[in-house]
């Protein structure tokens, strides 16, 4: 039989909440021990619904517990070095959401302590769990498009988020498009190497004064030779927007948007079907599901998690690169991010 | 250099004009001497914008006339059969609109006239030559859907006929399913040995006033042990709707409608792409084209033609038969109609 | 907070092995005391593993168990009416599986027991949950198509059934269609008056050679004026052919198969998506569970259950009267079976 | 009755006949009177069969002719020039296929002849006619999609021309990339104002060494703030992929493939549809013909032609500075090109 894991959940907003739910609901022998959050009060009868024993303002009452034996960290992307050090120093294994960081070389050294204490330690890029997404990146791997020559990438959410949230994110590059720049390096199975962003500010004027852009096309060079291209938007009217396109020497694949139905209904003003999923939680609700069953999967059968350090510190050079290159309008290589 | 054909139009109401017209721009070869209606002085102007030398109101003008080679006969049902025996004895090839005639008995007597002739006959069932269908057919008889057990076609029109169009027709089953009898026939490559029909006034009472059903139902069991099914309508809001599918022991292929363009709009609304063409001129615009090219090409090769007597022979009998099954309430062999 | 329901489950083959699953991690607030089945060995790990608390032999540990609530059985057809007559007089709300029984006057004898009772009763008409039918139901509820003139509906397995199911199952229309017959009163909203069956053996011979067809075609007559036809086929190569249309004076709604993701594949050899989900179980993974929670809702706020004891009686006449008339050859009366 | 209009054809080629075709098959009230091409002798056959009087190795056998009414300049690249004005000069209206020419100084300098001798005066962007893309400007002028934010293309040929056209045809952005220029302005409704290009050389090392690349991906700016990308390949194995979106503040518009037929065969390997039309020869036959009527009409009528002389220039300023970008890796404003 499967062996029990006891885990621990630092910050319960809305990812927090969403991945001790899945945990709880759809992930059999894995144990929520406690979970922590700075206003622990409003979590108290949420927490007792799902089972969970213990509820801390505290998020040392997790990393000290000899009983845990993972971590998810879901608090502010600031803490996330801090926990992730500290967790890694008590032998925790780490689950950690993206981006690990803003900062390259502390990001670097979250990398080496990962390494240093030798525990598992997984990203949270939950796109690459995607039934869509999945099986493009199975495709390509087994050759059905040859050579990859461009990959191309569509992300656009239906609404902006509050400005606020826009100040501190880091800006589009590394808040909305990091997941494009991780899509992009696994479905083409190789590093980008220079970076050519353009941006403008077209759907609202206070993420412009906040200093960042809501709509932007950033193209890629990768290793391999192939080329790629991200088209961002802050607010598509229609609902969540995500495709994408490999092409290559023997092919494309495409994937489309996920609908809630596949309704169409024909009447003297069109053939109308259903608008995408509506945001993230909807569109990727399995694939949340499956991030962690891989991370405790892989605690179990001490294999690599699917998504690593490395792939946690990659999309933050590139997004870096795309905010340098919007700002001084010329392709900047990821070389020159560190 | 292929040999230069002259040719007569008996009847040049609608369909009689598109004839001449696709032949005019788009048949090289096929000269059109004259054209005879009834109402002749009202498609003077027309005629002669075409180059069209004589217009006549009596048929014999082109049934008499030596120079003559080809007849394509687009006058009022009723007057088929004796037009078609006068052609035929005249030694001219004839292509005639469907349906043949209403009445089985003066079918095969058309026949045998034909056959004594040695002339070339074909019966306008232009469907056959819709790039659609004619991949579905294609596709079943080079065997990439193994045996065919069932046969699905769907016709409904955007908008019924006037009621005394319904009067003079023979009923929906003559006049509009007899296309999708001719279509069973032609994608199933077996015969129809029972019928059974379903029908309903849902549309417009008056078309019920006058002893027709507007919405229909009808099954078919072919002689290879493959069974059909039709579905008619005569007003769908969302225009033309002509679909088939034949599903069978190693697959299926579906077709659905053409449409205008490809466009499709995501908005607030919905996700939505264009109506089907319109109606079957639209629709089926190069398929009156093809079949006329294919009417010339047999008479050029002496090959026999696509669409051949018997071909005009069978809908009639399935489509008495049909309504036979609607007033009986019972299934009807074909084998009963003669 | 909501009120705890204890449950009982009679039959752990596939399908109640399903919803016992669905209900220990899908639904919050029920329990399942115990499960019964006549091979009770077989299934105690399996039990134990979703902290089942018990396992019997026998039927009679749970329909007289206080503690219970509610029944689900699930064990074979010729059990349901006595499990369900017993289970009512003891007062336990029922949710049992499609057919209720075979025979039309014992299904009537359940009813009256369940009204006397007084109890909640839910008959396991998955599909009308699935997200796509319950659309097209919603969309023609609101009127979106106008008066529905012809329903159709598509239903095609992906291999046929063991023959030895084949011969206690009561035969395709009681198997097989009677979900479709569901559905068809479903989207209809209306009652179906007379039933013309075609059948044919194109699949497997031991169907044929066990009394059964393989491949059908049923035309319906609905109390509202409106048309319907059902295809089956007991084996799709390309899985599981799930599609309904409903055609009305407004319009026309369509939903095609659900696909495992929305990847496609452009080639030399043409441009392909994925083939259906397989086969129920995962094409009605959602129904199943949203079924269940229905009936827990039904249950906890004394409303009517979404699939009553009338839903369960309706499909079996038609059943019935499809298998007469397919042996008669003939359209049946629904009026005339009971 | 409208007007006859006598026209001569330099050049004829595969461009040049296939105008020579459609004006004699679809273009009612235009006669061809002249063809010349330097290699006269090999169309005498075709020009003939056309039913076209005089064959001439000579140009200026049109341009002298007082008869002609308007001239069609199919002749190579290098040649459009000269004749254009010359044409100007006799007062003959001229349809010029594009590229104008590669030389911006020289294209200024024509618009001016034909500005003084107030001719009309067309370029051959055919695509503006094509159904798809015609549809999409419509909606987007309509205001459908709201303001206009992103702009996308992707062009790709089903096979790499021979390098030796490669070596005079100016490379992948003044032959290929110059039509999704003009789209890009067509369906933008504004000017570029600066471009950023990428290209590998993926497909074929032979038009790598002569000094072009065979994959490519275009960001632009346009003047009112939107977005641009235009990603091509010289070789898409399943086909011409044309392909265009237009996303906005209010809808986002997408335009697919055009397909010879929409049949689509499910079976154990998967869901099946076409491959898009081949090559633009299928792709855009209709938009061939639409773009000549277009322009006798604006004879005609005394109106402006649909596609005039800046929008025969600016495709060429972008795409000089789409080569300098590539060349230099840096956005280059469309204002440093002159």
């Amino acid at each position: 039989m499967q062996k029990h894991i006891t885990v621990g959940i630092i910050g319960a907003g809305r990812i927090g909440k969403l991945h001790a739910e899945n945990i709880t609901y759809h992930v059999p022998g894995v144990k929520i021990k406690t979970v922590s959050d700075i206003y622990c009060d409003s979590i108290r009868d949420w927490a007792h619904n799902l089972g969970i024993e213990n509820v801390s303002s505290d998020y040392r009452d997790i990393v000290n517990d000899p009983d845990i034996d993972a971590v998810l960290i879901c608090s502010s992307t600031d803490t996330h070095s801090e926990f992730i050090i500290k967790a890694a120093k008590s032998r925790k294994h780490v689950f950690c959401e993206k981006p690990v960081d803003l900062d390259v070389s502390r990001i670097k050294k979250v990398l080496e302590e990962v390494e240093k204490a030798g525990i598992k330690f997984q990203v949270g890029f939950n796109r690459r769990f995607d039934h869509n997404f999945k099986r493009v990146h199975d495709l390509v791997k087994e050759g059905k498009i040859g050579t990859p020559h461009v990959i191309k990438i569509t992300s656009r959410d239906p609404e902006p988020p509050p400005v606020d949230y826009v100040k501190v994110s880091g800006g589009i590059f590394l808040d909305m498009t990091i997941h494009d720049f991780d899509m992009a390096r696994y479905l083409s199975g190789s590093e980008v190497t220079e970076v050519f962003a353009r941006g403008a500010v077209l759907v609202d004027q206070s993420i412009g004064d906040a200093g960042d852009v809501d709509t932007a096309i950033v193209t890629l060079k990768f290793e391999n030779g192939a080329l790629g291209v991200i088209d961002n938007s802050r607010k598509a009217v229609y609902g969540y927007d995500q495709r994408v396109e490999v092409f290559g020497s023997e092919g494309c694949i495409t994937v489309s948007n996920d609908t809630p139905n596949t309704a169409v209904l024909s009447n003297a003003e069109g053939v109308t079907g259903e608008k995408p999923k509506y945001f993230f939680l909807e569109r990727y609700k399995d694939s949340y599901i499956d991030e962690v069953i891989s991370f405790f999967d892989a605690i179990r059968t001490g294999g690599e998690t699917p998504v690593t350090g490395i792939d946690g510190l990659k999309p933050v050079i590139i997004g870096l690169a795309a905010k340098k290159s919007l700002l001084e309008n010329r392709p900047v290589k990821t070389s020159e991010i560190y």
